[in-house]
């Protein structure tokens, strides 16, 4: 996949740190390849469901920033990124240390793009937590 | 739809009240149903994504605990809910300063549950900011 | 909803009768509204799966010409419609006489549409069968 | 993935062979493996939308019974497989002489199994038509 934007890296970077939600939750940009993101998030005792596992909406929002910047990274560079929906599977109980959502693009286009993205935890080794199918939107100003 | 549980409004409180996301990012429980939900969430700076807007995966926890919970009403005393998968449609930029999320269950099974949600902001009227539709399923200890 | 295209109605009868699969199935367009539509399909013993239920793709494929044609109706008229992506939830098995597949725009936009459908049968009177939610796109010529 | 019913191979043949669906459109069964299923559908203009692509719809009845079987392949033999919901993206015009769709187990339940097809087409080589995310359900009889 190659990058029409050979600053990618960087306007995807500037993006991520505008979105105040990972900074609160405490989720990190941890590589940025060309249609490929990994986002890492500890667990946070804070964002649990009754059973105290990470609540399914916070495991959401990683997966959807994540599927979102792999888009993101192979648009143009006057185009902004937008969710247009999203589906989680929900495979195992979001527990563990540090969980690691990783996103790829399947089909980048002009417009639609449609990523996929998993979900890891460090209590799991290879098996999924989560998985997302999610298609973006590229918005030009 | 007629609860199992008699005690449906004061389980489905206090479940609600154990997950420690809904206490962090400000959302309550407005009303509470047989197989309807509805939870309140004010706009918070600290939960936005790179244009200010909320973000899709916060948008998420409220309509997939509100999902949950309007299932969770007409489950047996005994179960528990988890949710097995869900799909939000992101309609309108969610800017405002409260946002609703009201849940509906659309078939209510021993086992598996399901259930359809909307998101409303107080910037939009009756159009909706967001849609999900999820399933939901009983854990029986 | 306004159709900005005052021949809505018959373009849209037009595209239906180009479905070759709508012939072939014996499914028949009931009636158009702007941003509403309504197919029938009575039980074919052609098209059911292993327990004699039609298969879930069969309602799935009037379920989406449904979601598309109630998109269509309020495209304008130089826009041919493509579905993006569709999800299903089968609520009961799929049998009875006749079925109804019932769609709705819930956003329209110029691009991006966003829409619901719900199937129904003669079996089992207002309980649906199963329901679509879609997202259909306006191809441009 | 380590079937637990030895006959995984004849019983899933057997219940495919009992959807008259796939005999009609003239899908064939072309490799069942644990957790692997990969169905061939040639193209059939009696099943086309109204750009003489194949419908959305004809692809998810391969897709959705690729997912199925793949799941069925790992189940108990006392057990049924039943669709509980299932995403489709379309990422492509379904046009070309030849589909297949490839379906894999994400993860096996003793209740839910989460499942992931690819259609591929003749006319693209590696790049894939459609997507689906589905759950399945095993019913004890």
């Amino acid at each position: 996949m190659t990058p029409t934007d050979p600053n990618y890296e960087q306007k995807t970077r500037e993006s991520f740190n505008r979105q105040s939600v990972m900074r609160t939750i405490g989720a990190t940009l941890e590589s940025i390849k060309p249609g490929g993101i990994t986002i890492e998030l500890p667990f946070n005792g804070q964002y649990t469901q009754q059973n105290d596992f990470m609540h399914a909406g916070i495991i959401s929002t990683v997966l959807d920033s994540a599927c979102g910047y792999a888009a993101f990274t192979l648009m143009p560079a006057d185009a902004d990124v937008l969710t247009v929906e999203f589906k989680v599977n929900l495979l195992r109980p979001a527990k563990g240390k540090l969980f690691t959502a990783k996103a790829r693009v399947v089909k980048a286009g002009r417009s639609i793009s449609v990523t996929e993205a998993s979900l890891f935890s460090s209590d799991y080794g290879e098996k999924e937590v989560a998985t997302m199918s999610a298609t973006m939107m590229a918005i030009y100003a």
